[in-house]
């Protein structure tokens, strides 16, 4: 199994993370999104959206989307719930991700941190931080009533909203107003075989 | 079961369409998107993020997010694949939905249909024509080899993608560039108990 990807990417970690505390084995490629790697002829015969993370399985079949690629590899295990209602409130939280956190806090980390936060930018950053906070209250709010996401266990969705939930500092977000999203944090970090991202 | 929804919106429309190809009975209950429906404490503390559509179950528990609705909804039916990678792929094609489509054709068309095209938003309508075509032609290459997105038969991810995508060009987007996607959605139409949007 390979995994294409860039470390410095909340979205590739995310796989990373998963891949860790499960033990499931991987080569990892790594493909530099600031040099445009996603965008060669070859990676886009891979991917057509030209995104990483991107899983090739051992007999050549690829699966792109991390939290597609992150429920195909928990699939069997205790991070996929069983229950029908508990895995649709996974798959919430992951959608949530998709729509209404990532393109806001991981967008503005990127802006800040691998672009230097540039003149042209700032306006767009400014606005990434209303949209990150009212994210990040919608999180709390769960986390003040269950110790993760969905109820009493770690699951995918803890680990799809991880990934930039942890760096969300790093896109000029103040997590200290937000108690128990940091508990959150902690508890995870905790984990047996955690890694972090770097 | 009762599902909070606004039938002008493609993310509502999923939920309408699968529940009507599944005959699974509901109540449909209005929430005017353009009056601030989502906004109201009452709607808050049922969908902290203030998204429709949202589903309430009979036990008086929530789900929101389109996509997750519909995997909930569609367990059980030949609508959710149930090979571990058909699923995986059906999810791939739900997170591209979100992430890669949506966020450009459903809000050029919210721009161009309901708030007349302001000359203030005309940059944004601009630059959302460059990333819908995009996802369109994603899509055209694997409906080019496909007739659904996922091999041979209808899944969830058609009906994710369909939402948004068979109401197009009311967002400027000229669909007789892509004849696979022509083809996929009279392909769709088809389907017994299939609906229209309005
Ligand atoms: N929805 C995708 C988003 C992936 C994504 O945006 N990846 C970025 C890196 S974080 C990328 O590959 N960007 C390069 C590009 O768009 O050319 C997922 O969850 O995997
Ligand atoms: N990711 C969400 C998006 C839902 C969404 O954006 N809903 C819109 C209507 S299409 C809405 O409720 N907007 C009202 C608001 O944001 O206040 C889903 O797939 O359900």
């Amino acid at each position: 199994m390979k995994i294409y990807g860039d470390m410095r990417s909340g979205n590739c970690y995310k796989i990373k993370l998963l891949c860790s505390l499960l033990g499931i084995q991987h080569e990892w490629l790594h493909v530099d999104i600031l040099a445009g790697g996603t965008q060669t002829d070859k990676f886009l015969a891979k991917n057509p959206n030209g995104k990483i993370p991107l899983l090739e399985l051992d007999d050549g079949r690829y699966l792109s989307e991390s939290n597609a690629i992150l429920n195909y590899l928990a699939a069997g295990s205790l991070l996929l719930p069983q229950d029908r209602y508990k895995l649709a409130q996974a798959q919430q939280w992951q959608f949530f991700e998709q729509y209404s956190h990532e393109p806001y806090i991981a967008v503005a980390r990127f802006i800040a941190k691998y672009l230097g936060l540039p003149e042209n930018r700032r306006e767009e950053y400014e606005q990434k931080q209303t949209g990150g906070h009212k994210a990040l209250a919608v999180m709390e709010q769960q986390l003040s009533v269950s110790p993760y996401l969905v109820g009493d266990s770690l699951s995918v969705s803890d680990i799809s909203l991880y990934g930039y939930t942890h760096v969300a500092h790093e896109g000029g977000f103040d997590l200290s107003q937000y108690p128990a999203i940091i508990a959150w944090l902690e508890r995870i970090k905790r984990h047996p075989n955690y890694i972090s991202m770097v």
